[in-house]
């Protein structure tokens, strides 16, 4: 009973900072959710986190643990994440905190990850949306665009679809398990679930669905698959509009009960 | 024909400004959108508004109209708008420009507007919400909020739920025709219309909504409307909750035709 582990979700507005992981300029997300550890823990805890963002993507739903010595929890578990909070910046919120089993682990342990891609689709920005949108201007043919979302779906090798990190990229292969567009007036978001992806492959995607709507790709996506090649494919699309949605657990359906949010209708 | 006359529609964030309103500080709304008008037009238009925002208000539909003498337009109209946003801050944008007939007036010719008001109610605020809903912690009870919106609809003396301006109010009845609770998960969205509203009525009613949902009420919407008192009610909800969504006219149908934003699910 020495050591306890914690599970936290974490929403950020990615904005302000260089993606999730720890810099040594300290803009990582991940650097202010130490920080504000460190102040309430005197172990310092370091966060296992479920997966990276870019610089700019936002969360909703990013999930990672930490374990600290059980004698240095103070406080009854409701108000740890008040304590949290407390200590973080307005741009970051820790959304729930559950003791965790011992052997969770909050990379090794996902099933997967949803992503949702949001685009302003009108003439003019949205300036509710500046920081969380991509404006796409000029009209796009939501049929191709949701032919193509349904040829993704699957076991494939997204080699065409993810940037080029400059090292060799040994296995592509990822199973999308659902890629699909909802539009809601100028409104249009995309979402996206697997095990897992490839570098900045969620915005290789969006970028192509968005072009193929623009008319503006002349290859259908099995031929961009198959191409295997980057340059095959449409354009990344902008950080701003990515958002870490959620990250799924074999116990996801118990969490929900306890209180995270949800898309319930009240 | 030597005057033309048209009708803008204006999206802002509004938490940079110090409201709709011209300002000595040249802080409000109407001075940036003038300002752009200004740098296209010689003749330096001034706006007249269908109402006015507070400090912190944001609006997605707000409507106004200028003149100018017919040989300053140079360009075609589809291209005003891009000229004119791109004069503008990139929190404040034109969303559609229409030409208008010569009797056209935006505040006379107003049939009534429609405020959005949103919440988050979780135990961790949203960070991607964060200028533009009210936090709030705490179960609410959405059967006695709801309940309290029907008994708001009608002609009705509103007195009660408009703040002091310091001056006498004559006439405090108004006809509010909708108030609406859409609650998806954590996020409450209050939809309110009417043909006029008081000063901060909008806030007021959310504010008392609110704490009728907290049990912090412990009179009923009758009781504090009949106190025609504004220590009756309850608090004015913070403004960056606020938007105001759109702004009816007789024409709205036919406008909505020509593009702008909707909420057909496509």
């Amino acid at each position: 009973m020495g050591t306890l582990k914690f599970k936290l979700t974490i929403a950020y507005d990615g904005t302000a900072y260089h993606g999730w992981q720890s810099q040594k300029s300290g803009r990582g997300v991940q650097d202010k959710c130490e920080a504000a550890l460190a102040i309430l823990f005197p172990s310092h805890p370091k966060l296992e986190s479920s997966s990276r963002t870019d610089t700019g993507v936002h969360a909703l739903g990013m999930v990672a643990h930490f374990e600290i010595p059980a004698v240095e929890l103070k406080m009854p578990l409701r108000h740890l994440i008040l304590a949290v909070n407390a200590c973080l910046p307005r741009d970051v919120r820790v959304v729930s905190v559950e003791e965790a089993d011992p052997e969770f682990h909050a990379r090794f342990d996902a099933l997967g990850k949803q992503y949702r891609y949001h685009v302003w689709n009108h003439v003019s920005g949205n300036p509710l949306l500046a920081n969380q949108a991509w404006h796409v201007a000029g009209d796009l043919d939501l049929i191709a665009m949701r032919s193509a979302c349904a040829s993704l779906v699957g076991r494939l090798d997204f080699r065409s679809l993810t940037a080029n990190r400059g090292d060799v990229l040994e296995d592509s292969i990822r199973t999308v398990s659902r890629c699909e567009i909802k539009k809601t007036g100028p409104s249009i978001t995309f979402i996206i679930e697997g095990e897992g992806f490839l570098y900045k492959m969620c915005r290789g995607i969006v970028g192509t669905l968005v072009q193929i709507g623009q008319g503006k790709c002349s290859d259908d996506i099995e031929t961009i698959l198959n191409a295997k090649d980057r340059r095959s494919a449409g354009m990344t699309a902008p950080a701003h509009g990515l958002v870490l949605q959620k990250v799924f657990y074999p116990e996801t359906e118990a969490l929900r009960k306890s209180g995270g949010p949800t898309e319930d209708e009240g």
